[in-house]
């Protein structure tokens, strides 16, 4: 383990300039962001006490103190005239709700994007994660060196490579930041704390559309089986977390990272998920057969299970579907949809969608 | 340790309906934000290498891969017309950029009030914290509970009383979303890593007023230090981390929750403070004799510590003052003057003072 204070400087020099530059350059012909009311709240959460006494006299001793943990913390921002279904979004894996915001090049993200077609957003750092950090669970968090298998994991290409025709800008600047988007769990990860957090955010939001990114997808089920105010479900490449009637449960399916199981839940669970539409989104370069790269080979078998997904939830009389954006003409998206060179045309297609489903 | 599901319950219950209508009630006669440009990045940092060679075919294997960490996140907002120097808040110990959003009882904070002020807003995740939490030491997030603490040491009250008129709403559900406003770090805490990633925002932002709260203070120095681009400086309740010239360090002053000490510099570090105006403010309830409530006393020493800081660099030619809102009339501030139920008053004596230092 080494620290590379030459590159540190080369990366800290290239993150300033050439990102004002792109900012001035995009912002100065649009229009400004007409914000009706924007704040944070936290969501959710439980209280833990310690046994004894708290004495006033001896602060540090936590016997007898409570902690507040396992919480969302949520920023929104709701546009003038807004549009009746807020977007609820909600990260990946490492992730936060800077994920929403502007790009690794400093372009505007889906916060900026979809407040300017006129809907309220709601960001979410989900429970043990960002600025709702504090867990009721102790954990390390280890400062492990996995910036090449984010690389390869999220379909920038293969480290050093990028793909030929990627959405995403090859330069060591975005980069750079694209990189310094990862931020730690700080206590375990678990997919029941965080949807019970999640749901209570559309108690305070009302009913709206809960968009996911990746790992986000598993919760994602969950707070629609918990709450009835997701009217709608978007969910950019979920990794795994797919839940299944008991007793259709698809068999584990191995890739190049290991193998991909599904969650069995009640059919009465299941059912939630046919009273809203729902989409799931796919990038490129995921290919169809085996192959022999495991970063794309572990997509391969997520886009399988999602289809399987989507078919059992329309079996229900339920209304899911999967689209891969290739299909779309949309070519080289990464794990990262949203942020890529073409958001724009990828927030288009969402546009539509909302559209079609009567959620705008 | 025990999970408290009756309080979970009520303060889950508690904490969504009445937020929501006072935001209702205290947004709807308000006029909207027009927001020029908004969104995010990082800021500094360092990358670090495992020995090795990346292997794309084993990528849970960290050698040979590397991880960028220690930065700064950002999230800024610029409104329509705005004022030259923009306010770069930098939060305290255990806070992220929330400190400066939504008070626990669901009113505007200084974000909101200095944006409709005409300032630009840039509100920090300090690296290790928050979104900012891929850091390049392992480290240990511990659940502790220290509810009870902060209560004491932010000077609400003494638990479970509250200081009689203390500008903080006695109610459980304000309380419920100021304890989840904690959040860990993710690595060791370090003055040096905070304070260069938070010189590079300004790098960023230009020229701007830097706004610290506690622990924030003692790298809010250092910025100062290292960047020419702050050009006053605002230190709400500094605790720690004092900067005196070598040979002039006062001694450790004892109180009740331990010895607080200085850090000395170089004559020529110091000199660097003597050329912004600086403001130090302080709230009520902190005694001028030796108390022997812990969560109190250690305010008396800090208002000690601060007041002979500025008097130094007053004698090096500096322009440093210490203010102590009880002598203004703004009685009952806890340790968040800027979130206080008084926080408009407290907004106001900011503006004053950038107005008098031509920082507006």
């Amino acid at each position: 383990m080494k620290l590379i204070n030459k590159s540190r400087l080369a990366l800290v020099c290239l993150s300033l300039l050439p990102i004002a530059a792109i900012n001035a350059a995009t912002t100065s012909n649009v229009k400004p962001l007409i914000i009706a009311e924007q704040g944070n709240f936290a969501s959710g959460g439980t209280v833990i006490e310690s046994d004894g006494t708290f004495d006033g006299k001896a602060l540090f001793n936590p016997q007898g103190q409570t902690l507040h943990g396992d919480h969302a913390s949520v920023f929104y921002q709701i546009p003038e005239n807004a549009r009746p279904y807020p977007l609820v979004f909600l990260h990946g894996a490492g992730q936060s709700a800077k994920t929403w915001g502007t790009t690794p090049d400093g372009r505007e993200g889906f916060q900026n994007i979809f407040l300017r077609k006129g809907f309220g957003v709601y960001l979410i750092d989900q429970p043990r994660r960002g600025q709702a950090g504090q867990s009721t669970i102790t954990a390390e968090v280890k400062a492990t060196t996995y910036d090449q298998m984010w690389f390869n994991m999220f379909r920038l290409g293969q480290w050093p490579e990028f793909f030929d025709g990627v959405q995403f800008p090859q330069n060591e600047q975005a980069l750079n930041q694209y990189f310094r988007q990862m931020t730690p769990n700080t206590g375990p990860y678990d997919e029941q704390v965080i949807s019970d957090a999640v749901s209570q955010v559309f108690d305070r939001s009302g009913d709206g559309v809960l968009v996911t990114h990746s790992q986000g997808g598993g919760p994602g089920w969950w707070t629609a089986i918990k709450s009835d105010r997701v009217k709608g479900i978007v969910a950019y490449e979920p990794g795994s977390g797919f839940v299944f009637p008991e007793g259709e449960v698809p068999e584990s399916m191995p890739s190049g990272t290991g193998d991909l199981t599904a969650t069995p839940v009640s059919k009465e669970q299941f059912k939630k998920l046919t009273k809203m539409p729902i989409v799931i989104y796919y990038g490129d370069n995921i290919p169809a057969e085996v192959n022999d790269n495991p970063g794309q080979d572990n997509w391969r078998v997520r886009v399988k299970m999602a289809k399987a997904w989507a078919d059992t939830v329309n079996q229900y009389g339920g209304h899911a579907q999967v689209v891969e954006l290739p299909n779309l003409g949309l070519k080289g998206n990464t794990h990262f949809p949203f942020s890529d060179l073409n958001n724009q045309q990828v927030a288009d297609v969402l546009s539509n969608w909302l559209k079609d489903n009567k959620l705008n």
